[in-house]
């Protein structure tokens, strides 16, 4: 998580989330004594493809309308790719995202408002840890099964970003030696076990455009049980193998996948069991929804001071 | 690291370190003002099969030899293994060490003095930090090749050590689905890669009994060839995977299979570099034969409050 801003010692007034995903920009407003409970909020289609230009500005436009005339005590905003000093890596879906310097727009149009900044699996993490599944974990993994596929490492009881922002990026493991890598412009975990790739996998199979959760509904399809099984499967043996590296307490999930999670859980939770020597516990994460949302207005009370 | 006593303000006498390794228990005293420069060393075979109590027995009274008369300041213990809470763990290579209460043995012969205590991996972690090739770094990893394989993390400058002091033990890692794992009484990647596990797989090879340095020197044969570059890819995809979920801004490789580090270093590079989104720098240790020792040594520096 960045700070763009000095911290202010205190801020009881409103503050202002904003998550900017693949599919939506969602916003909401919160007092900042009672975070969890939005005030006001708003959502809008990122339509990505008008570029990252138009996909700001309507963001921008609608926080505005969000906030409406008070002074805004503290901004944060969670963004898909990662946050890297001045911009945002690894975020192909939205052109002009990569290398967006959101950092900078972001302080143009806030002033000196206090602004947070991170990526939307770390924000996730930060509600969790301040209102949900977290909270008081020293050392722990929040896995984000949604339309990709990332996850958070806490230490120390904070998200922790590694050296370049870019840490619990697990979309990049490789599940075996020579599989086409980043290098090759390919995320190989991600593109087995993700929601998106679940449904183009799923989609390619029945012939037919079909989503994830309508994919964990068609089970009993033998075909359809054998591409879920093998995704699972190489989930939880990535999953294993972070918990076997990390050591964590805790392994919270989250993500629209937990929809399905009655076929998810118990086989993550049985690699765990067999692979890790002191498995940690697995639970859902609190926020399935509007994690990253939480997440943002969470990052908004850390910029401004709270704790 | 666990610091079993008061922490003293500053010491400026003899510390004392002790290395409790597989084959050899290693024990050095220092000035506190120049921990790096060891006054007195000694070392004794192991001899594990003699049992726990014997073995530290026999290492307390070469510590209480090497000592001498004046007062000790503080002491460092390395040992194989994990320290959980009062006991080892993760221990098998000496009888009894596995569950053996070295902590509260330590303060009985240590009385009042202050001790820290680490696993010998992280305790090389602590020494490269300190005086070595870690210094200064914030997020990374050490990645000990040794008899056994194992690594460190480092976050905020700091060794973790995960929630139950096991984190870094990569030994544990699977490699596919399905293979057979730590509740099997298995460390699936430790056994194909470690020094350990080449000296086996390389005696079973060829007939005879080899050490995985030997094997390394005759690479000429294409069995042997094969064998290693078999070893190696796996472990380069272990360490790519690592550094994918850590992030970290540099890899030092230590332990004595770095005798062969010409053909075990630029494979883990490449493999690093086409995997991970930001590759971190590779490099070797500074300590190789003794960066337990040393590490002890910077234990006992922790110990008594020394930065």
């Amino acid at each position: 998580m960045a700070t763009l801003f000095p911290q202010r010692p205190v801020c009881r007034e409103v503050v202002l989330g904003i998550d900017f995903g693949g599919t939506k920009v969602a916003l909401a407003t919160a007092s900042a004594d009672r975070v969890d409970r939005p005030l006001r909020t708003a959502r809008l289609p990122t339509r990505g493809a008008e570029g990252a230009e138009r996909v700001l500005r309507r963001s921008l436009d609608a926080a505005r309308a969000l906030a409406g005339r008070g002074a805004l005590h503290a901004v944060g905003v969670s963004t898909f790719g990662v946050v890297r000093g001045g911009t945002v890596r690894l975020a192909p879906t939205v052109p002009g995202w990569e290398g967006l310097e959101l950092p900078r727009l972001l302080r143009e149009e806030f002033g000196d408002t206090p602004v947070a900044i991170d990526n939307d699996v770390n924000a996730a993490a930060s509600a969790e840890l301040r209102w949900g599944a977290l909270r008081g974990a020293s050392t722990a993994l929040y896995l984000n099964l949604g339309t990709g596929l990332a996850a958070a490492l806490v230490v120390g009881g904070r998200v922790v970003p590694g050296a370049h922002g870019a840490a619990g990026e697990i979309g990049y493991l490789l599940s075996r030696p020579g599989e086409s890598a980043f290098a090759d412009g390919r995320a190989p975990l991600e593109e087995v076990v993700s929601g998106q790739a679940l449904a183009r996998r799923g989609s390619t199979l029945l012939g037919r455009q079909v989503s994830a959760a309508s994919l964990f509904g068609a089970r009993a399809d033998p075909s359809v049980r054998a591409l879920l099984d093998g995704a699972v499967e190489s989930l939880a043996m990535a999953i294993a193998n972070v918990c076997v590296v990390l050591d964590p307490e805790r392994v919270v999930v989250g993500g629209g996948m937990m929809g399905a999670a009655e076929q998810i859980m118990p086989r993550l939770a049985a690699e765990v069991r067999r692979a890790v020597p002191f498995p940690p516990e697995l639970v859902s994460a609190r926020f399935v929804d509007d994690a990253p949302l939480y997440g943002a207005l969470a990052l908004a009370l850390s910029a401004c001071g709270g704790t």
